[in-house]
């Protein structure tokens, strides 16, 4: 099955770093941003980087009319007013929230979360989005690494959601980019401890001065 | 540094096979349990499992009286009403917790936690035990794994806690079984995310019909 795969904050690291991935694996993508000169240049930013890329700017309402998977790369501050921006204009498209409610949104501390009423930030962006299958990934995946092609990511993509069919059609999409494992971690509503993880994994980072650090599962069998 | 560890409800599954693994590394081990009786057979299957194991089965309060290092390897559910128990009898020991408050202990899910007001069952253990360093670990590790001494485990043991101290002696300490690597993960409010990552592997486990699934994270300095 071909996707067409719009990225809403594209020009932003985590989403920027998903185009350049998804680009060089062949797949068409549509950069999307509230300003589409911001959206424009992404996209020339990617052609650049990965020759041939298949890469379009776009307004993000434009982009996401045009998408059979919608990926929400944004911060979690402007989550809900893009959310409702966008939702006229989706049409049978699945939505991948990859959002993460850190205090720092608030001007609180980057390792502690913000409780959310409704669970998660993916679950935050499934009450805005009745009928749609809302699913949530990418959080924990360094969105440095993902821009830097030359080196591979290490890290598994637990995917939350309710939609079976769903998580599978963003599976395949994750095996697409070398060092990407995608794991079905359960019902969405397991998102909040995937986004809780991406505060321990800045909690890491700050202690072993790293920055590129990721999540593996182990003890599955070989086929997962 | 030479530690005495005393481990509550060593007769358990996590308990035992954490008190198998450190006999096997040759550390000197109390295994407690509310009843003497259960502790002292759990501690003659240790030495039956482990030749020349240096493990004796007392009463939670009598073991802790003569422990450096106090591991709580006890359900949820149990959790105060022990800590209560053996508080009199700390002496300038550091206390780990292990405990999950899976929803299960009054019911619910087990891919579900119950939300405490202290934040975590680590706080909650620390509220209860002022003046005393709690820290929290071996949340995420295979207790089957444990056991089982014919298979390493393949699991990061991510510590939490405000005392750098106890979590470099603990670390120290993981670092005596093969196959697992002690983090430190932050301070001991990050618990509530690393007890949740239990739920999220209870969740993985089964659906890709798993028993044995741990954590790593990945993208560190090899001498983490």
């Amino acid at each position: 099955m071909s996707e067409k795969i719009a990225i809403i904050g594209g020009a932003g690291e985590l989403g920027f770093g998903l185009a350049l991935r998804w680009a060089q694996a062949g797949q068409s993508i549509l950069i999307g941003s509230r300003e589409e000169k911001k959206a424009q240049d992404a996209a020339a930013r990617a052609k650049a980087t990965v020759p041939g890329a298949d890469v379009t700017g776009l307004e993000n309402a434009k982009a996401v009319a045009l998408a059979s998977v919608v990926v929400l790369a944004v911060p979690f501050s402007a989550q809900a007013g893009i959310v409702k921006n966008i939702k006229p204009a989706l049409k049978n498209a699945i939505v991948v929230d990859s959002s993460v409610p850190l205090a720092a949104t608030v001007g609180g501390r980057p390792t502690r979360l913000l409780g959310l009423w409704e669970g998660s930030a993916a679950q935050a962006a499934r009450d805005l989005l009745p009928g749609i299958p809302v699913i949530s990934a990418f959080h924990n995946v360094s969105a440095e690494v993902l821009q830097d092609l030359s080196i591979s990511p290490d890290c598994d993509v637990l995917i939350c959601g309710d939609d079976a069919g769903a998580k599978e059609r963003l599976s395949a999409l994750v095996r697409l980019i070398p060092g990407l494992r995608p794991l079905d971690a359960g019902p969405l509503e397991m998102s909040r401890v995937v986004e809780g993880i991406t505060a321990l994994l800045i909690s890491v980072n700050r202690r072993y001065k790293a920055h590129h650090s990721g999540i593996r599962i182990t003890g599955l069998n070989p086929g997962a």
